[in-house]
């Protein structure tokens, strides 16, 4: 185990489950924390604000603030502002993608923008959808904040966003740049906030799929934790396997 | 030419172009009519009752009652009966969707359904596309009225059911059975309702993708209609041909 300077942390399933805390996990932020070494969670939410996903961790007496959160309404936000400045985007979405493209100083408009972005929106309609549609079609940059098919909820697993993009994917036959994890974007842009180099850097996660794939695409050694998706059997049909795997993060000693 | 004993006919680009009659094709109908070739105009609409698309027919002088027009929505409802005898359903969709449904003795509900039917609705929430979402995933048979992927309209091209649908068959991972053109299944069904055989009808339309492949695949000869979407230049680049193809349809002789 290699002493790692920095940590980019995903939380459902390696943090805490639902509504169930991870006590080792928690304990593992917290050593971080001591040893004052940095760490960024990173979350394919879009819809919550980096301060609503704060609060949801104090909650489980974890140590974070705003600060300590990078969503994927974050990174594409300073995606799009590294593309093109003050551009004008016309967004679908909730409450954290709409303050991210803001926090960066772009302009949301209904008409003409130059980006189109989507993020989970359960305030969808048709009219958002085709404003989106002929946008793409005359020529505006199609973004998606992730590809995350499916919501998993106490009623069961619910549209995704990636679900609701391919309205506009298969309606426009236009792909959008998706930017939420299994993307290396977001951890790209997640690493600049982190400030630590890419070889000194630790990608944490449960979900071979999304979490372990964005640090491999990115180059980033990785530590899957089984107290989420993945599970060992999974792991036997896989090519590229995680750079470290633990059962728990009691496991991973802090140096 | 065969002096075919059946025809079933396109609607937009065939006997309209928008809110244009195009006069030709009505003439052509006005002969069939004449002669008592029964006929049936096949739409992928689903949002109109087949009371709304005789009314549209009549506004450009076509003779043509509700018993001449034959929507996805109908193949649809007369498909689920086929398969199920008094089936449940849960249905996203306008008006034309619902009442074939209903007309069909088919039950509309909102849980535990046999069947997940999605047409164009542009009334469309994230609780429509849940609910249809957990019902697939709970194992309802899922159907689309129709796979269009656009809808020309004054403002340009908007999203059709076939994007809609993608939302389901993204978030659950399962293809649907689409009913309309060009799957053969509204073609079988519409010959039901027609009365004649396949080797006597002939399919008329001017969209190769949809029309004529519909014909094509159901085994029924075609007639190509240079009025609409498909142009000289498109039929060079394709494999199987339509039977005939004539610049307008005073061009076909009605024997």
């Amino acid at each position: 185990m290699k002493a790692y300077k920095g940590f980019l942390i995903d939380l459902d399933g390696t943090m805490y489950r639902g509504t169930e805390r991870i006590i080792e996990a928690v304990d593992f932020v917290k050593k971080l924390n001591e040893n004052n070494i940095p760490y960024l969670f990173v979350t394919n939410n879009s819809s919550k604000t980096k301060k609503q996903v704060a609060d949801v961790l104090a909650g489980f007496d974890i140590p974070a603030s705003s600060e300590h959160v990078y969503t994927t309404s974050m990174a594409t936000a300073n995606y799009i502002a590294e593309q093109k400045q003050n551009a004008t985007v016309y967004c679908i979405g909730e409450d954290g993608i709409k303050e991210a493209l803001q926090e960066q100083g772009l302009q949301l408009v209904e008409e003409n923008p130059d980006f189109v972005v989507i993020g989970i929106d359960r305030s969808i309609t048709y009219e958002k959808l085709a404003k989106a549609c002929l946008a793409v079609r005359n020529g505006a940059t199609f973004i998606s904040t992730n590809g995350d098919i499916a919501l998993p909820t106490e009623r069961g697993l619910l549209p995704g966003n990636g679900s609701l993009t391919s309205v506009i994917t298969v309606s426009t036959q236009t792909e959008p740049t998706f930017i939420g994890k299994p993307e290396s974007i977001i951890m790209e842009m997640a690493l600049e906030t982190l400030g630590t180099k890419k070889e000194e850097t630790l990608m944490v996660g449960d979900n071979y799929q999304t979490d372990i794939l964005a640090g491999i695409r990115a180059g980033i050694d990785t530590l899957l934790v089984h107290t989420g998706v993945t599970t060992k059997k999974h792991l036997e049909e896989i090519e590229v396997h995680p750079t470290y795997t633990v059962n728990g993060l009691d496991e991973w000693e802090i140096k």
